[in-house]
């Protein structure tokens, strides 16, 4: 069977992706990022959530030989002009404290009224070959922002976002409540056909 | 001589502000909000400079019963989506801490390449009527954001703002370099003809 690379080291992405991709009628062996140790991170220097997963997606099908799928995703913040988008995760100004980052977003905004509240979660998803080939497609998630987290579910800025027509913060929902509507669901799945086109026993 | 009212208490601000608008002609007395230490400070709950500038000069018209002008400004970074904008004061979640702010901002954009670092600084000027007639008026610094802050002179983000055109940051500056070609600058000498207009012993 062949295989495609998930350019991420986080199981619980790994996992979401395998669902989202295998429910879209995508066949390949799909590795996590893991399999490969001695590829190195590539550094985010795009300034698009598009531009950052093709570069994660180029690195790693170079680095392996494999067609690669990445995505970034992020918080867009209506009264921030789009912020902290692709900087969601390095909010606080380095990476990986999704508490931290939170906190920081609530306090910059606590004198912003209900009604300029408004926020999506953005996501790009990207396939690259190693030849160089290439295709990208965006997924969101619209809501409003919370005064203080609720719930334990998801990740990120889960706690904080509760989307159009619910009354539950995305870390609320279940995963399968979330997947069905959430800005990655949305963007592997429109990317999963194209997955299949390009790597032809990929359906 | 007729009164207007300056709305800031910082003391650096109204000698900057008694500049620019006397050499703009400007004749009334002009009062910081320190005059009137019972009036309570607005709290910022506008999504726009202009809008944040208004609440202000309203306010503190309707308190005094004089004229009053008041400003917002802020840095606006493109690849930001122009914030921190309105928060540039409270960036880090709390006003006041020019530091921190600037440290933070300069953090989150640490991977960001020179290609990609311009920004501006963003000033609305308004003046409120005790009767609530209002005017507002805008002016921008336009350039690149620094890597490291550079130079002692003026407030908040100067030092890592290099205008277009300038091999020094708005730090660097000297003051009357700084108000010729400053978006605070610009905005006031917009705004002095109609506190004339309006004021009428103003000019």
């Amino acid at each position: 069977m062949d295989r495609l690379v998930l350019a991420t080291r986080n199981a619980h992405k790994v996992t979401e992706l395998r669902a989202i991709l295998g429910e879209a009628g995508v066949t390949l062996e799909l590795l996590g990022a893991d399999a490969f140790p001695e590829v190195p991170d590539v550094k985010e220097t795009g300034v698009t959530f598009a531009a950052n997963a093709l570069l994660k997606a180029h690195a790693l099908a170079r680095a392996t030989g494999l067609p690669a799928v990445a995505d970034d995703s992020g918080l867009c913040v209506d009264v921030l002009g789009g912020a902290p988008g692709i900087f969601s995760a390095r909010w606080v100004g380095r990476h990986g404290d999704d508490t931290a980052n939170l906190e920081l977003l609530l306090a910059q905004l606590a004198d912003v009224p209900d009604e300029h509240r408004g926020a999506h979660f953005a996501c790009a998803a990207a396939l690259a070959l190693p030849d160089g080939r290439e295709r990208v497609t965006e997924g969101r998630l619209t809501g409003t922002l919370r005064r203080e987290p609720a719930g334990a579910g998801g990740f990120g800025y889960d706690p904080i976002l509760q989307p159009t027509d619910s009354d539950r913060t995305c870390a609320e929902l279940t995963a399968e409540e979330k997947n069905a509507i959430s800005h990655r669901g949305l963007a592997f799945r429109a990317l999963a056909p194209l997955v299949a086109e390009l790597v032809p026993s990929g359906s």
